[in-house]
């Protein structure tokens, strides 16, 4: 939407959206700055409607007749196809479009006037951009609503509120939750995001990294200012019987100059039934996949590994979020 | 369809196609010599009907039940999603093959085959391929309607068409217009093909080019043919004043052998608001897309820039033929 | 499927699945071991319908409100519009997932994962993989049917599917049919499974290969367990008078260590309208498509040339398997 281009910058402080009473109708989803605790909640109480009518009706037949141009350049099979999932189930339809990077753009064509072109033809579009910043640039050409699925380092603000749901799902509240955030805290984007949205909460937060993948300072100044306690741990084990939602991301090699480092630190964030044993019965694991070796596949079978079903819960969230911004929530 | 190979050469004189009293029902859209002015009118009248249908209903469930097989050898995203909208709007569905490079052509597959292959599954095929020809190849084999979306530097009869809609659409007549042509007329399908169209109407051409990329003779001779006015010039200043319709391409650095013979003539051919300035207030700009540098986004919020309108003609044009050939306009 | 594990080896023994009473309902569609001659008369009887369907009404809607997720690893226009055909025509919707190969497959993600992410959005996966078993693999990650469509050089049970029903409704009936296989025996993915199928009715087999690609003693030695007759021949003059079913495969040059073999062979497997002269008339030639050179163009205007027609029997058995795999048969 090009009206709302007074969006908070991504780095910025947590702005209450201004369009908070008149819920979501028409606005773009460009970042979880937009989010306050009363949207939250509303956006999660529609996650759940949507879920109640896919489990007994398969569909929701909300947007009958609306259009989803389905916009990714770079590909993400697991974002796009939960998009997709999502309009298809709300009985809208959906233009793919994945080849971007060989087409019209390779001939110069500008962001802003893809998606003017575009939104010609449909009546939403969500983006994949690898651009911090794009998504944003898109909001501001676009007339429709414009949903940001990943800008680079910059925001991928369903994923937040998918994994917020997930945790309100899974441990039925989100206040006075004990949050361990595990792996590379410093360029996990899911990481940052989820952090801000449970400002809006009480939360205690555990920041479980390398040194070198630290939680960014300015993500630490927005705790400190709204009084929110933290603490940081190298190793998942000094803080496994004491979480409840356990959050893992996955500590690539790559990040170490030197190997001898990673070689020396990769145990302490590898979550396996031993590690498991140590945690609280009423508690969840959580990750934005794809995982690799970082949670132990004999895990999946454990009650707690809410993995799979955080990404069913992705579904219901864009089901909630294309509805909410088409005016049919 | 097979049964129509009597089609004009996309090269030869404008023929009035043989279907013009039964309209277009079971038939290719292969070239714009198919078309004359009754059926030209005809086939705007159901684009206006479409975008009325759009504007009030979202859509409009014609073809519910059909499937457009939309088969893209080379990419393009502009075209492919204005189809893909076209066929969704209409209430059809969709099956995208934008990969084919990559498949059952790499075996070494003809195209005839192909085309019967897809047959089975689909009521109407549209087609972009790269060689000049591989439409009326692909037309031929076929016994449900084929629709050329580009072939190579043959034809794109349906951008002809959109452009001949929005010019309607903009200044409400099609008679008497004086039109001009910017930039590079001699590998500007476009051009050529809007030229063809406009020949059913009274209008008068100014040609606007470098010398190198300068309107063909054998366009030039079909206008004399038809008594139609012409001139040609080489700098765009020298015509603004007096033109309806400044239709704009892109003149290319590579078009040069000599840099110098570029850089001499670039700024001729660039729309800028000191350009539009000396323009007649209700004249209409229009580009094909994607734009680069030669319409300054300056002129975006002009009233007479018709370039994104235009875009969105292309749909409702699209949804005409669409329903036209399937029976149902 | 996961409760499915217990399906035979794609190069064991015919066995006779344990849901042949109770259909397809819930099931993955693997191997053609799975069918018994009872389960194969019910699957064609359901093709026929569907077809019936298709040409009365365009459409069937039986599966109104579910997804498919067409996932494939490796290109496959033709197998890969098909399926998607079916699924639309059976009022379904698809999500097409052509680009794995860019995506979270490159970031590690195991298969299972992949399909245990895929099965929280839809209500059946369609998977090609160019590995030998990923199908297997894939049915038993997911709670949800899975439709295997080629794994690499294992098995791809919907050509064996369509291709046996194809020979029903060509020559209308299955038992006491001559059964020609020409071409390349030994790597054709289609005439194994193929060959299996028929193992249920009375058929004798000509199997017409180079020596260098001639039919696996393994599939030789399943046929003369069941007392089939076979004989082997290096040329298809020898046996085109006498065969009700001809079922033609490329034999490729890259095949022949030394050119001089494929050149004195390789005219011995093309069919030329001479050929078809020397055959009977109430016979078919299949070929599973795409062909290059082994069936002459020419041949295509025969009656007896049914391979187009073949691929439009692909869309039927498959919304014929979509459909039992669902529940809607």
């Amino acid at each position: 939407m090009h009206q709302t281009n007074d969006m908070a910058d991504s780095r910025g402080a947590a702005m209450p959206a201004d369009n908070v009473d008149n819920g979501l109708y028409g606005q773009d989803i460009l970042s979880v700055n937009q989010f306050d605790r009363k949207l939250l909640e509303y956006i999660l109480d529609v996650g759940d409607e949507m879920r109640a009518l896919v489990r007994r009706f398969g569909k929701a037949n909300l947007l009958e007749g609306k259009i989803l141009a389905n916009l990714f350049y770079e590909p993400s099979t697991r974002t796009s196809s939960s998009f997709q999932a999502a309009m298809l189930r709300l009985g809208g339809r959906v233009i793919a479009i994945n080849e971007v990077k060989y087409s019209s753009v390779t001939k110069g064509e500008s962001l802003p006037d893809t998606i003017r072109t575009l939104e010609s033809y449909c009546d939403v579009i969500v983006i994949r951009h690898p651009e911090t910043g794009s998504a944003q640039t898109a909001g501001k050409a676009a007339r429709i609503p414009v949903i940001n699925a990943g800008d680079g380092a910059g925001e991928h603000p369903t994923q937040a509120l998918l994994d917020l749901y997930t945790i309100a799902d899974e441990l039925k509240r989100l206040d006075g939750l004990k949050v361990a955030m595990v792996g590379d805290l410093k360029y996990g984007r899911t990481v940052h995001s989820l952090t801000r949205l449970l400002r809006n909460f009480e939360a205690e937060f555990a920041f479980v990294s390398p040194e070198q993948l630290r939680m960014p300072d300015y993500i630490l100044d927005e705790l400190k200012a709204d009084n929110h306690t933290y603490a940081e741990y190298e190793d998942v084990h000094e803080v496994i019987s004491d979480v409840d939602v356990l959050y893992v991301t996955r500590v690539q090699r790559e990040r170490f100059p030197d190997p001898d480092d990673y070689e020396r630190v990769k145990d302490f964030y590898v979550i396996d039934p031993e590690l498991m044993a140590k945690a609280k019965q009423d508690m969840t694991v959580m990750h934005p996949l794809p995982r690799v070796y970082e949670i132990d596949t004999r895990v999946d079978d454990d009650p707690r590994a809410a993995y799979f079903r955080q990404m069913e819960n992705g579904m219901y969230m864009r089901m909630a979020l294309l509805a909410a911004v088409l005016g049919k929530a």
